[in-house]
């Protein structure tokens, strides 16, 4: 690792951070004396600064901690925050230099520390310098560089293994934070533990076919185990890591707006309130939002279901093959539309909800986000299952209102006539076909959106700007910040310009892909068991592309911290207590009837299908009971280190006050015992003054005596006894 | 309460433990030596000891903390350890003296300092003298002495007044500690709680009469809520009361068997261990012991329902009126015979269990002893209200088979005939009468049980020993204690010897008794709306009665500590989990068919009863999961207090150790800069044996330098662009 660590420096020319500043429809003057303000409160906390000509109109302002006694004395104070704050059981030594002698500060440590300096507010010891904030319009980005030696050799690795081990993701986390490395910790978890249901998955369509019982029980039983675990494994990574707790330690957010400012009664300090009631309402907000999420979606999902229904089943008029596809062309339009115009409400609703913490903030926006992608991405197979299949009969000849989506290309009347009520028959492989599509096809699509097309375009857009600029350069007219670079840092420089160009990465849109993903493998497996074999070569895949991705395609990520995956875990819990419903109900449902002739409904009874559900729910939450039991009683290390860590400190710390215990019997009293000084009165007369209870202690002196008189009591009763005896 | 605290030494002598040492079967010898070594044992941990007589054939040790540095160190100790522990946000003072003068030893502190001093192992600083242990057996009781001033003044308080405030709840804390005030405090908000559901189930019962949905929704949403409440109040409380986190800190079981010792890696000590996952196997006995305490206890139920069914309504001969009891006295016998021995199967596999602390242990048997509970408090009416109503046309034929029970006084056979299926008519009232009867007649007959009757016994049993005594002391046959005592001592130790004839008091019980009548209230109040008001009015008695039973029928209780009321929260959970699910079919069961003529169960359409149950779950699962988020927003005032003094502590140490933040820019660089020095190359060949790097970072010197290159290259940019846009 250290011969990573030089090679990164030696790259980077020990740049921490860039800040890209971009002054493009400002006055000259303005740009001018907001640099020079940025710059003051950079140098204010203790950073170096060197400025450099960015692209179009911008500047790059490189950042590094200015070395010496002041940043090793900022990254010490971070580390006994944290063991105030709990995440270390160990006071940090007194003396900084040993403390970072013992434990050298990681790449992600020393990015984070200068992050957190360059972003702080000013009351908090920091410059206060934010994307975004009103104060700094013009500071477009701040992120640290790639470490191009390292992306190499991890992109390699990770190519050439198939298990990732504990020690590579400690890599992870050394580079880019446990924020990043929990998100490929919590991927890697899921690949391994897939590969038992794609075993069990494949054996399950050569013997039982679709909508095994059997397969049903094992994955359910496998989803438990493998939510459960993780919540295990969250614990002991955490404790691995040093952030547990770490998401307890609440940063205000700068966007939060007090009501009212509070003395605290404790602390004496004037504390910023906005009332908790007053949110309450607001949050509430997050219902009729749901409903609308649920109609506007709804009702594009059920239209264009409908008129896929209609096309494919009904209608047997030319153009079949091409008009099949029109609903696909339209729910691929519609839905993401919709889907960003709802997360941009849920997104307003969450920032009128005011919260006062990151966290909170976070972990409200996720919920929402959940919501939109549980109606986008399941709602489609819920109405095949539960809607087309037990109800298509009664439904179909309502159909008829899509007939103007087909009547230009239809040749007669007969053609979109719906079938009468009982004339129409299921199509039984409906559902199969949708599992099947989601399982392999959006996954593919998914890749190529995700990974493929962001480098083609980079990759054009590269070559059109360079085109752009030679053109330019021949009339002129651009200003060409390569040109004034000075030829030794020519090279780094424009590496530096393209990285601006990147965007950020988010962790929580992979994150939420994998809770997706899951959601597809807990609810519908149990139609087509290939299912969790799609997934684990997918999964194989995409680890690998998202570390591409981060080492290509985006800007280095900030290395922030976190104790796990937050509220997807949660999410992760939810979607297998919906399987433990849905699977069940589609066992009932199709097991026998589905596969019929006409997968006619009549035979499903309401009463069964209901019990089947309620019994398949209530075993699932004993049985997460039980194994979430079992599991906690694994052997972690981390939390045995840390319980032992925690127990040494005590120890130590109790010794160095205490010393051991004095065990010793006090001092024999001096004065003989004699046969009188057993008696009581002979030492009342002199007792006179005393209060009863000094008389009372008194009337023994020392242990021994109170032994003696103990055995003269117990010779007088034993005596009495065996007289009676006798 | 100085005021009672000195009254209550005076009246103790000073007084803090009495042991009772019982050499009862025992040599003379032995019973000398062995009282040798337990004094001495007391006096090396620097108690004060002195010995009187029992009765007997017992001594009664008295003992004291020694008074001076030593006790005080002690309890100082113990602080410094709650500190380490987390219980205390800030250090104690290092003066030992000052933390004692700044916050007194409460009562409850001090005996809990001297329990602890008597019963810790002597490896960890305590004499190691327990009940029950196999190297102490002649200890037959280790109890502080009640403090009967206290008592009298609690009493008389309690008695006059209906609301207890917090300041109520923490005289019992000062007295008889944490866990006994829990209880108290739970009791108390339980009871406050009920008035909304006793005013509202009375209007309920003259408005709506029983069987109504809108009580079943509110009820649940009432146990929602206190559930909730509670759960956040018992978090305030314990921080109120400095134990919050103390059932973290786990006290190795003295009974626990470790299978290997293993040397910890990280503290070096050796380790005792019981393989987790043998337990867990051992743990799995508990589903066949729950399958047979199902099966005995409701083979013991179902047998005496039927027959009463059977008397009740099928028998029509003579001495029906008599034999109409026979079931209960049937029931009454029998039950709570079984129960006890399976209270003891109960405990004999908890001890296999073999726990590693006495919390592990404690919370595993009070599942186990729950589930005892849960079937013989409810399955009785479970029986009538999902068996008997809707099958029993169908059953009762199948009763003949009880024929035996009522034979003997049977005129003719006539009078025995069961209906054939059809012609039986169904009680409307049974589940109306079972309810009442668990609301009001089962509490009379508990208070007295637990209350009158032991009041009554001990009353008589004295009365009958002091008889015995004067017929033996007329023989001159026994050795009366009494008569040996000091006269000015006598009464105090006559009331010690009653003392340690009372039994201990067991928190556990009265909790018990409190959830079970939760559970009462949450599953089947439906039935008949006047039951809060019933358990309204018995609450009220049931504080005063235990305070009452805790003064006079036990001995004062030894005052441990708890964060809570512990695993029966979960309980509590549990019944308002199930109680949605009852409520919802009892509604649907009867409100409509059950007081129908016959109450013919035609009309119950299987499917609808499902689909009731299903969404009342369903609903009371997201109730549940709002009313906590609501709840978890309100404004705890011990929670505040916490987070403020755990802020000021961070705080005050950074300040201590890193003083203000240096927020000034780096002096001016002296060197003149002049225009020339703006140009890199200038410089570089100064550079030139420099690294890359560091010729990168020095081509600026200083952060004004940074200021004017970074304003000539904005210069150079906007010439440009204007030019362009010229």
């Amino acid at each position: 690792m250290a011969r990573a660590e030089s090679k990164a420096v030696h790259d980077n020319l020990n740049v921490d951070y860039v800040i890209n500043y971009r002054f493009l429809d400002t006055s000259k003057s303005e740009a001018q004396k907001d640099l020079e303000r940025l710059v003051q409160a950079l140098a204010r906390v203790g950073l170096q600064v060197t400025v450099r000509a960015g692209e179009n109109c911008s500047l790059l302002i490189f950042v590094k901690a200015a070395d010496g006694e002041r940043f090793e004395n900022e990254i010490y104070k971070q580390r006994v925050k944290d063991w105030l704050h709990g995440l270390r059981a160990a006071q940090p030594d007194r003396e900084t230099k040993d403390v970072l002698n013992q434990a050298p500060a990681t790449d992600a440590e020393r990015h984070r520390v200068v992050h957190h300096l360059i972003t702080t507010s000013v009351s908090d010891g920091g410059a206060g310098i934010n994307v975004g904030s009103t104060d700094w319009k013009h500071v477009e980005a701040i992120f640290p560089l790639h470490d191009h030696s390292f992306n190499k050799y991890w992109m390699t690795k990770w190519a050439t293994t198939t298990f990732l081990k504990a020690e590579d993701l400690d890599e992870i986390r050394d580079r880019f934070g446990e924020k990043v490395a929990f998100y490929f910790a919590f991927t890697q978890s899921y690949f391994t533990f897939l590969i038992f249901p794609a075993a069990f998955g494949f054996s399950a369509w050569v013997l039982l076919g679709g909508y095994s019982p059997v397969y049903a029980i094992v994955n359910s039983l496998w989803c438990i185990t493998f939510v459960e675990y993780w919540k295990h494994q969250e614990i002991d990574l955490g404790i691995r890591w040093g952030v547990r707790g770490v998401s307890d330690i609440q940063e205000k957010r700068r966007e939060f707006k007090y009501e009212t400012q509070v003395k605290d009664p404790v602390t004496g300090e004037s504390k910023e309130v906005f009332p908790a009631f007053k949110r309450l309402g607001r949050q509430a907000l997050a219902i009729p939002f749901a409903l609308l999420a649920i109609l506007a979606l709804g009702t594009i999902i059920v239209t264009c279901f409908s008129i896929e229904i209609f096309i494919s089943e009904v209608y047997t008029g030319p153009f079949k093959n091409v008009l099949v596809y029109l609903p696909t062309i339209l729910l691929t339009t519609f839905v993401p539309t919709m889907s960003t115009f709802l997360t941009q409400i849920a997104t307003k609703i969450n920032d009128y909800e005011n919260y006062e913490t990151a966290e909170g903030y976070k972990t409200a926006l996720t919920a929402k986000i959940f919501i939109l992608n549980f109606i986008t991405s399941y709602l489609g197979i819920f109405l095949t299952a539960f809607i087309y299949v037990p109800f298509a009969g009664p439904l179909v000849p309502y159909l008829d209102v899509f007939h103007v989506t087909a009547r230009p290309f239809a040749q007669n009347e007969k053609q979109l006539k719906v079938p009468k009520p009982g004339a129409f028959s299921i199509n039984p492989n409906r559902l199969k076909n949708q599992v099947i599509y989601f399982a392999i096809t959006a996954q593919v699509v998914n890749f190529f959106l995700e990974t493929v097309v962001p480098y083609v375009k980079r990759k054009g857009t590269k070559k059109y700007q360079s085109m752009k600029a030679e053109r330019a350069a021949g009339k002129g007219g651009t200003f060409d910040a390569a040109l004034n670079d000075h030829a030794e840092e020519s090279e780094f420089l424009t590496r530096c310009r393209s990285e601006v160009d990147l965007p950020d990465y988010d962790v929580t849109d992979d994150l939420r892909e994998m809770v997706v993903q899951f959601g597809y493998l807990a609810l519908f497996s149990v139609v087509w068991p290939l299912v969790p074999v799609c997934y684990f070569v997918n999964n194989w895949i995409e680890l690998r592309s998202d570390a591409f991705k981060i080492c290509l395609e985006t800007r280095r990520p900030t290395p922030f911290r976190s104790d796990g995956i937050g509220p997807w875990l949660d999410s992760l819990s939810f979607l297998t207590w919906v399987g433990s419903l849905t699977s069940a109900a589609i066992v009932y449902l199709f097991s026998n009837g589905g596969s019929g002739p006409d997968g006619s409904p009549a035979t499903i009874k309401g009463w069964a299908l209901l019990l089947t559900m309620f019994f398949s729910e209530h075993i699932y939450l004993i049985v997460r009971l039980a194994v979430g039991a079992a599991l906690s009683k694994l052997d972690s290390p981390g939390m045995n280190k840390e319980r032992a860590e925690r127990y040494l400190v005590r120890k130590r710390y109790l010794q160095e006050q205490f010393g051991d215990n004095a065990m010793e019997l006090p001092p024999r009293s001096t004065e003989k015992i004699t046969r009188e000084s057993l008696e009581d009165d002979a030492r009342a007369s002199s007792l006179g003054t005393a209060t009863p209870a000094s008389r009372f202690w008194s009337r023994q002196r020392g242990w021994e005596e109170s032994v003696q008189i103990g055995e003269s009591l117990i010779d007088k009763m034993t005596a009495i006894d065996n007289k009676k005896t006798q």
